[in-house]
């Protein structure tokens, strides 16, 4: 029963052996990542159309319910820039930005997504996020991070612009080029310039003014902290506001309030496809930095239990006034580097974050929108990276279609549709080529009890003995094209005694094939040549042997390909030179 | 040139040799193939929704067309019973049956379907058909011929129902049944109970009643005919029409017209699903037949120039006031049978069904609609076979699975939805299967050089070497689960100097299986053990030698295992006994 409960409650299992070493470790780490996640979890707000103080929220009760539920010791569940971004598609296309209803709608994602997350989690369905391949990943990365950085662009220029994809987000932009907002430039402008440089040249340059590397690294994280507070002190002592630099204004004060997402049928009909969209990429890059974080420790993360904990993190922020989160790449790989031991250093973060919506929220009424667009783009630009389309090209070119059209579609179409083709197209083109198997005559390697394709090595054959290995699982896409292959290499000449299909690449043999195998015996027969098999794996004999085939097949099985090579080639005229 | 044009106009081929022998022999087919598809062309057409002539008109153009583009000699193409309740279906949606609208609609459908068999087969897409398995096709054929049969049962009844999917018809024939009309009743009933004996126990009774064996088939085949003569003649004589028996009516006497589709986007859009499912549904049982039959007189058929000619055939039916067709199984039987030896024995049934369509139609004003259902019910009850049921339950519960929904569903929702079902489902097993490959560990057979899973079999393993044999090509949906599995399989104790993994079924590693190795092959190292490769096919090894692998791998790639036994096996404590 305890152990049971373990399995979905890791808490249970952690919880008792922390200790005072662990606490302290933990309680750096958060803090580090709550002087981090402010200005982040504000800015990602902005990018998915929601008041900012939804950003902290977010950001609250999911760390807590993550920490309970979730295997991994670093991830850190909050708003992320991607899922923003997913959130901000799905949400404009039921209400309007700005209104209650937008909030609302919001809630209800958060709540399908985690909903969708739990039941797939007890499901164990989490192998369904591997039909993601990385090169589609890594094309919906670069794309969507392009999507981002180009969507806040109107926060530095201070003018107003929709839309959901480039060409709309671009020609939104152009169109209000006429309405620049100068101080509003001014200020963007600086903040972004500085924050690159905190991200590249500020550690070093504090090194070199004879800071320590501790205290290096913490000025260097607390850099977006300190962009946040130089431009709200500058709108406020300059009154910029009154110039037209857009502010975040005033943000309620207190802890996250108890929300009620909207369940009506037309709501959750309209949220659906896209929340199964967010869970799953919501899912996959959670994994994936989890998987990374646990390698470096040796340890194991279960992606079942993650979806659980995932669920239970969304269904909390649609309760508190939140969006749907996951766990995100930057603040987790922060925790880790703080030191995080447990997930409690979670629990810590959230306690800060807490403070900070109680105490902090009157402070940020100047801060500019400017610079947490500038946090968004520094931010995302790093998820921006080519190279993906270099290195499918060299390696595969369907790989390579794949993140090619994830690219285009995600930036011309929009997220979804992005995506959505990115999966399909990986799927079709990996039906395509198995559809259409690699097949190759073998002969042995002399000397050897080995055999291979008779047209790339130097290997020896038997006249009227041919080898056929096939590359690939027999089923219904392929077996029609199996009949026509052996047809076509038994009528195209020479005096055929013997056919041995060589399956030791054969790893199943659905209904479909093994029909178009009793044809390939039965017109074998009719021609009077023998039909045999060699290689056939465990799974696959258990199989055929509850069909007929067996004992309907005009030759043998054999357990080896040189079995059968000893008992079908030396008998007539032994070997003979390859070709 | 003559070359290229021979091979899309396959008449040019057949036609320089064609002889008197040929020419009779295809006279005699013809003969009787006209007189087995009058009826039938007009029960066919009553179940696709459409008026009696509609069905002649489909078999004239259209034979004559796929006479010219198509490659089977013994194919009769015409209205089909799968096809033709596909069309009601589908054109029932946008108009009311007995419109002009109605006829044009099917126009449409024909012209929409023609293009895209054509299309199709420019492009060489016929593989795309292997897509809907065998288990798939059998349970629809036989859940179609169920909702046909189900379909007529209202015309012998003689009451008015409607419906498409069998909980519809049913409640639509329990609601009528007080409307029975007692002479259509027992007309219909006495058609069906003839023609089954026509089926079953015609032949038998007329030899021994001394008839020769010719004379027997053929009276056997006019079986039909005589029926729609009998029942004709007792509506005329008894003036059955007055007591409500449903009978054709006037049918306009001539040459099939020239008709024009309406392609307005409305109704182009609201068909162009349904379109492309007759295409594929009648392109697989045309290749089907087709192929069975070239395989009895060793002929081969070109699937890609059979979807040219079916294209040409339905483009035909499209502007001379048919529907939709296909190959069909009966009168390609019939007339395979009756041995026609060129695609010309279609034009000379073509020229029969124009007489038919210009003299016999005044003929058939009192024929009752009840034996066209009679001919319809007798003919689809024999595709009806549940044993595909049986035969896939014992063979495979994913096969049986894809059976049972596509039946269930085709029956509860619909053809369209029927196969569409199955045709996902079969495809996300087959991915779902391959995405949990098996993997075995595997050893020596003694005294060879033959490695099997020391599970299965009696074999030898060395100390501290590992090797597993994946059963799957790599790729992105089982990527993740190979880096698990062989990370699971390291730790799980007992020193471990080499990790080799046998590749003689993996077929291709894509994108995101190199890095899946990769990681691999970054983690044994990390943990000082060797990865190695034994068996990579020429294929996988071509395509890996562009990728950084080999050249960062721990190990070594051996062209065989037993080159890897030998070199990691032998270098220790030398061969040790099997578990």
């Amino acid at each position: 029963m305890i152990d049971r409960l373990r399995r979905f409650i890791p808490v249970l299992d952690w919880g008792r052996t922390y200790d005072r070493s662990d606490l302290s470790n933990d309680v750096i780490a958060a803090l580090i990542v709550t002087i981090m996640l402010v200005p982040q979890s504000l800015a990602y707000a902005l990018l998915a159309g929601l008041p900012p103080e939804a950003g902290i929220y977010a950001s609250i009760a999911p760390i807590l319910l993550y920490a309970v539920f979730g295997t991994s010791r670093a991830l850190a569940v909050g708003p992320v820039a991607v899922v923003s971004l997913l959130t901000a598609s799905a949400v404009g296309q039921v209400a309007a930005q700005g209104t209650a209803g937008y909030a609302i709608a919001a809630l209800t994602l958060a709540l399908l997504s985690g909903a969708l997350l739990l039941a797939m989690g007890v499901l164990r369905l989490g192998f369904l996020a591997n039909f993601l391949s990385h090169p589609v990943i890594a094309g919906f990365i670069t794309a969507s991070g392009i999507l981002i950085a180009a969507s806040q662009l109107k926060h530095l220029l201070g003018i107003d612009a929709h839309g959901h994809t480039l060409p709309q987000i671009l020609s939104g932009l152009l169109e209000g080029l006429n309405q620049v907002n100068p101080a509003t430039l001014i200020l963007g402008v600086l903040a972004t310039g500085f924050l690159f440089w905190v991200r590249k040249g500020m550690k070093p340059a504090l090194r070199r003014l004879g800071a320590g590397p501790v205290a290096a690294d913490i000025l260097t994280k607390a850099g977006p902290v300190m962009a946040v507070i130089a431009t709200t002190v500058a709108v406020w002592g300059l009154n910029l506001a009154d110039r037209g630099v857009g502010i975040v204004g005033a943000v309620p004060q207190g802890l996250p309030p108890l929300t009620l997402p909207d369940l009506s049928p037309d709501l959750v009909g309209a949220l659906l496809v896209p929340a199964i969209l967010i869970s799953v990429i919501g899912f996959v890059e959670s994994v994936s930095v989890a998987q990374t974080l646990a390698a470096k420790k040796r340890q194991r993360i279960d992606p079942d239990q993650e979806l659980i904990g995932l669920g239970a993190a969304n269904i909390g922020a649609a309760f508190t006034g939140g969006y749907p989160v996951t766990g995100g790449f930057a603040r987790s790989v922060v925790n880790f580097d703080a030191g995080a031991a447990t997930p409690a250093a979670g629990a810590f973060t959230a306690l800060g974050l807490m403070l900070a919506a109680v105490a902090l929220t009157p402070l940020i009424y100047f801060l500019p929108k400017a610079t947490l667009a500038a946090t968004i783009i520094v931010a995302v630009l790093s998820l921006v990276d080519f190279s993906i389309l270099r290195k499918t090209w060299g390696y595969s070119r369907s790989d390579f279609a794949a993140v090619a059209v994830t690219m285009a579609l995600t930036l011309g179409l929009g997220v979804e549709t992005g995506v959505a083709a990115g999966v399909a197209l990986s799927v079709l083109l990996h039906l395509y080529k198995t559809s259409r198997p690699h097949v190759a005559e073998v002969g042995i390697v002399p000397e050897t009890q080995h055999f291979r394709n008779i047209l790339r090595h130097k290997v020896d054959t038997v006249p009227g003995l041919i080898t056929l290995r096939v590359d690939e699982s027999l089923y219904f896409a392929n077996a029609r094209f199996l009949e026509d292959l052996v047809q076509e290499r038994v009528t195209r000449g020479g005096e055929i005694r013997d056919v041995v299909l060589m399956f030791s690449a054969v790893n199943a043999v659905d209904y479909s094939a093994l029909e178009s195998l009793e044809a390939i015996n039965r017109r074998l027969g009719d021609m009077g040549i023998g039909l045999h098999l060699s290689e056939v794996k465990g799974p696959v004999m258990d199989r055929l042997k509850t069909s007929h085939l067996l004992q309907n097949l005009n030759g043998r099985v054999f357990l080896s390909q040189f079995d059968a090579w000893q008992a079908l080639g030396s008998a007539k005229s032994g070997i003979a030179p390859g070709r």
